[in-house]
């Protein structure tokens, strides 16, 4: 294994110690959340997990964790989820993984969010990570000149078979390719207002803990 | 045909007026707008129409009329489109037909938008007609339960069958039983920022001119 995924791994199993027995547990999507779901498997205490991705779905079937979706609970204690770039208010983006979506819909519903991160990921600034944009198949060519026209260098995610990447929910995703990202917050207004994107990859003051692995663990909170 | 048909068809072919050989022309969707086919069928110009769905890209083609996607061209001079409601503003809720999406995408690709609607539709206040709220399938019973806590009367659509009407992007409508709304615009803001919804049926300042069908034709313009 090497380092960066020792480094997933350490982070994924520090998280188990949030999950407690009874509790409705949100289960992210990506390289990270894997270890964790093979961690929480072996802690082998009962939980109801609630999914963000076919793939986690479909992952937890595998290890034999009971799997819902968001509108079968009434609450979700804790979610844990990992992130493509974290800055350090707690603000991140995530999406590398097309979940996005999902995520923020499981995050929003969320008593608790946990992310789970390398070291590599904090940043001082967010955006030099691509920002996924998750937009409706009608007319996103129109939406991606206007933001070309915008300078947010817009690139439709591709599959290994260069065909447009369809998520989960049926829509496309446009990654921006921005040089650092001096306000998130009046960026996720502006993509927010404009018709035809269903959700953007931002993701601002969800997280209440980020679990970074390194060489030691770092626990960061958010100061409410 | 009845008093409010004849209206309809009375503004429906008004509106053929504004279209001219050579156009690219966005059409709209519903019982007003196959009227303004039908018009502009017999009109027998050259023309590209831009669809807003796919049963009106289906009876277009039946009309012998040439129609395309909103990607497939470099602007619309002109979209014609019905409404569900009408202020005085000139604002207006549309989506009854289950089209709002791909109504709103290609209205703002648009250089300039005409509603064609009979009398009963034009109201001094937005919001006794059920306002359409186009949300992301996963997750929409959370989101249901939380508009509804906020006094918003939400009531998922249904097919005939008993089933949760699917629109042609793949979403669920939840119609939002108000008793008139009072700040259009906050309640537009409110609902874009809301994870899980793609698109509302709140149209703010986008008709240019609006056709009233009655004894007489009234064309109300945009004060800009």
């Amino acid at each position: 294994m090497n380092a960066q995924d020792l480094n997933k791994k350490k982070a994924a199993e520090f998280a188990t110690k949030y999950i407690e027995a009874g509790m409705t547990v949100g289960l992210g999507t990506g390289s990270t959340v894997a270890f964790f779901l093979d961690a929480l498997a072996e802690k082998n205490i009962e939980f109801t997990g609630v999914t963000t991705s076919n793939r986690t779905a479909a992952r937890g079937a595998e290890l034999g964790l009971k799997i819902v979706d968001v509108d079968e609970v009434d609450h979700i204690d804790v979610t844990v989820d990992g992130a493509d770039q974290v800055d350090t208010y707690l603000n991140g983006i995530k999406g590398g993984g097309a979940a996005l979506l999902m995520e923020k819909i499981v995050a929003k519903n969320s008593n608790k969010n946990i992310w789970i991160v390398d070291e590599s990921k904090v940043k001082p600034t967010l955006g030099t990570f691509p920002l996924p944009v998750e937009v409706v198949p009608y007319g996103s060519g129109q939406l991606e000149r206007k933001l070309a026209a915008k300078g947010l260098n817009p690139t439709f995610r591709m599959t290994d078979a260069g065909e447009k990447l369809v998520t989960d929910g049926g829509h496309y995703i446009l990654d921006l390719h921005l040089n650092g990202i001096d306000s998130p917050e009046l960026l996720s207004q502006f993509l927010s207002n404009e018709i035809g994107v269903v959700e953007h990859g931002l993701f601002l003051n969800t997280a209440d803990t980020v679990i970074v692995g390194g060489d030691e663990i770092q626990v960061l909170d958010r100061q409410h």
